[in-house]
């Protein structure tokens, strides 16, 4: 009697969106043989994680199982599927494949932590396959908003998984595979046990649109331009790229590529192939000697990132270049939710300079990478899982995509992070809770969210710092008195005198009350200090700062 | 000759979306007598104000030339136009008048004050007027998201000027006075010097939709709920708040009001007749006894507010009431722009509740409350104004106003907060720059925006604080060692050793090198140990902190 089992467990992605991590098994309960799809980030934001430089997923589970697994595989090269390869790599010190694009990709990220490039092993489109324990796993093409995303076939004794990765049902996509119904039919005809499919767009009612339509509009726009021409969008996104640099080529302009992921990204698909025919740039150093009329900028930032291309052009100059009244800004892009705020931000600058912003508001320069709602239907009629189990999204994306999936008349199981789900039996069911959370990267070092530190960073944020120190002699008397130092905190409050002021008198009337009980016990001297400050501010201020006590004890 | 000249001055809300304030002045230059149109706030966010409960509009330049302001003008209730009335009626002392409605408002927020209901005076509608100086003021009905909300017509010597308010073009608006294209024409016909105009909404292309019809697709919603239904939309939109009760009612359900402010709207417009016939409601207190599929909540904390109703149900319980799977969730209001986080946040505590939420995404319902781009057009057509000057905008929406009303064959000013604006002559021109800002209300204390209070907070939460505290003895030599404390840092890094010992111990080497020089001036001793500190942290974990060193000198 086979007590094997095969598994799906995400530690990423699963509730939301970013940082995706997915485990499969197959073996005897607890012994099963491991293979990771995806090592992805997530990025901070000033309300939860101010300060933190990357997210990524806790690792704990696999790195105390490290021996049970045989392979990480990379869907493809977006920074939430490939980000969090390097920072792991010591700890899970597993073979990598991908294919040639992501592997690429996947080689950069380790090279900055000085791994080999050998970690990485180049894999061909299916029916190449790859042996890793039990499993045998094949990348099957499918289009996506980056070169060479692909679904992952993962056979097993247990039967056949297709893992879809990001993608969308694009027969046009300009760069790399189309969508091929076919195909994906030929592979799904002996039955799939379970299709883990991305969410990102199920509540988009149409269906997806082809990159193939943005090329038209784009150039109609550039074509109209009197001046300068800058555009932005992720530079991953290679195909839309392509479009943008085509579209000014044919208006007689200079094609220059800024920032750094933009030409990194150009490169890494012309490198291994998967662009052909690109136009031909100019370096940002000649770009200045180009009348505008005849130049096109394409740059990083379409998110609003403060340290990108477009923020910096938006605030004055980059590489030389300024903007000119009447210059033209296309953002061929959609702000993620949470970005708002940074793109409105550049967006007014641009005003300010008086250049015209052009964005996706009308839905004329720019599609989505992710298959909307009838796509996914479209997708489920094509393979006929026996159970499909929606990933990369949201609680809110998993749900409707269950729904969705049961009002087909299939099976749909909502598996959030950490819900270890066994697929043998006839149901799948849930087999085990496995702890998972987030790690951040904080400079240099890994701290876990939960560990108080980003906590006490949001609390001086919210409520300023104030750090006391006081002198105890050696008869536990306070030498002198003791002095505050503000951080964060308003000057002067209601007595209209230095809060400092208030405060240190308040503390050396408190010292002059406390009894020997207090003044020997550094606990109890902190805590009735905090008390003081606390009630103080809150009096003066109207608010309750963190305080620091610092008591020196001369001995 | 006379020398008088008519001004135009905003101080706030021309060049973001918050915050209100504008001034019209008339008379010799520098001696004008003034009109202050809305007091407002905004509001504040972590990225930018954290900590800060209120940002006020600064009123420096008001302050300083008190002797010479009339009155104040409240075209509406909403907070960005009434908000501060409060905190700078101190300031300004200066009469304040709006309609009934907002009178109620007004008064509420002044009471908090101490300040005397008999500071605001309630004004009928148009052809009533008040004389306020040089200056006649009239309250000229328009529809907006809100009872009441109106434009101001503003008579001087110097001829007659529309400030538009908040507005849509709504026939139908359910609550308050629809649009009177007559009655604006009627207003208009001998000349209007200029419309200082709403441009919220001049990127959307489409006329804007009437209030009316929501309440059709509401009440098919509800009608077929199985379930409890809870419905969120702003508190002060009262219509709207009338159209979800009369959808319950009309489905056979209990209505019960949740949240403070929603509850006072309420009765606001109760009392002062501007609401009339709303559906019976029931307090929170007897909800529970209700059965649940006869029971609707309206609640507060559409914008996804940690604090109100929505945000407490999403996490478990609000007045005893808790959500339950197969219940439906109304999102009837539009998320503004910043606040996505904290909605989706809201929507995904919903969904992991098996909680169906239904949003605006399909544009069913919900309408805006402001005029759409085409309806600007139709205003500028009845109103035929010399000149437009756009408002109630971000940059780019000011800019995209004026470029519309050009390409109609009319003046269009751009003026951003501080620009004074001379109306007198043929050509408005700019008069004068004056210096705006925030001031931010942080606890019970007012402070500047650039004070560089918020920004040290800002920047522990990016960057953590270490405090540093040595004693220096009699002959300047240190007491014992330095001694530090981490406030949100990592606890060790690169040496794996706690990161305290490792900076305790660079700074004792610091101190043991330093020569007398450095240890009797504290300037260069701080900087010294503040270099140390931050090198050592740049070392051990990538980061370099605030830090605030405190020398001790026993004398």
């Amino acid at each position: 009697m086979s007590s094997d089992r095969l598994i799906y467990l995400p530690l990423g992605g699963a509730g939301e969106i970013g940082m995706n991590c997915y485990v499969y098994g197959h073996g005897k309960p607890r012994q099963e043989r491991l293979i990771v799809v995806d090592l992805g980030v997530t990025f901070p934001d000033m309300d939860g994680s101010p300060g933190v430089d990357l997210i990524l997923p806790d690792i704990s589970w696999l790195k105390e199982n490290r021996a049970r697994i045989d392979a990480v595989f990379i869907t493809h090269a977006h920074e939430d599927h490939v980000g969090a390869v390097g920072h792991t790599y010591e700890d899970l010190g597993v073979p990598i494949y991908a294919r040639a694009f992501t592997a690429n990709i996947a080689r950069q990220k380790l090279s900055e932590f000085g791994v080999d490039a050998k970690a990485v092993t180049t894999v061909s489109k299916w029916p190449e396959t790859v042996r890793a324990g039990p499993f045998t796993v094949g990348f099957l093409p499918i289009s996506h908003s980056i070169p060479e995303s692909s679904a992952l076939v993962i056979d097993s004794p247990g039967g056949r998984i297709i893992h879809s990765g990001d993608f969308k049902l694009d027969k046009t996509p300009l760069v790399g595979e189309p969508w091929d119904p076919e195909l994906w039919a030929e592979v799904s005809k002996d039955g799939i046990k379970a299709l883990i499919c991305d969410s990102t767009n199920v509540f988009s009612p149409n269906p997806g649109r082809s990159e193939a339509e943005v090329g038209p509009m784009v150039e109609e726009l550039v074509a109209n331009a009197p001046h300068m021409v800058v555009a932005t969008t992720f530079a991953s996104n290679v195909a839309r790229v392509k479009t943008l640099a085509e579209a000014g080529e044919r208006a007689g302009r200079s094609i220059c590529l800024m920032g750094r992921a933009m030409r990194r990204m150009i490169e890494a698909s012309i490198e291994t192939g998967v662009l052909k025919g690109f136009p031909k740039v100019i370096g940002p150093e000649d770009a200045s000697s180009i009348p505008r009329e005849n130049l096109m900028l394409l740059v990083t930032g379409s998110q609003g990132e403060r340290r990108a291309a477009s923020a910096q052009l938006a605030r004055g100059k980059y590489h030389g270049m300024t903007l000119k009244e009447g210059d033209l800004f296309l953002f061929s892009s959609k702000t993620i939710p949470g970005n708002e705020r940074g793109v409105i931000r550049i967006m007014n600058q641009l005003s300010e300079q008086g250049v015209d912003v052009v964005d996706d508001s009308n839905g004329l320069y720019h599609v989505s990478g992710h298959a909307n709602r009838p796509d996914l239907e479209t997708l489920q009629d094509v393979v006929r899982p026996q159970v499909v189990i929606p990933m990369h999204g949201e609680h809110r994306h998993l749900r409707e995509h269950v729904k969705m999936t049961q009002s087909k008349g299939r099976k749909g199981v909502l598996a959030v992070n950490g819900m270890m789900i066994e697929l043998s039996g006839n149901e799948p069911k849930v087999a085990e809770y496995v702890e998972t959370g987030r790690t951040y990267l904080d400079g240099t070092v890994q701290i876990g969210a939960l560990d108080g530190i980003v906590r006490d960073r949001i609390r001086m944020a919210l409520n300023g710092h104030v750090v006391v120190t006081v002198l105890i002699d050696e008869e536990d008397e306070p030498l002198g008195e003791p002095w505050c130092e503000l951080m964060g905190l308003a000057e002067t409050g209601r007595s209209r005198v230095p809060l400092t002021d208030v405060l240190e008198e308040d503390l050396t009337q408190f010292l002059g009350r406390a009894g020997d009980k207090i003044m020997t016990d550094d606990d109890k001297l902190e805590e009735g200090m905090r008390r003081i400050v606390r009630q103080t501010c809150q009096n003066e201020i109207g608010k309750k700062p963190e305080v620091t006590i610092v008591v020196s004890r001369l001995m």
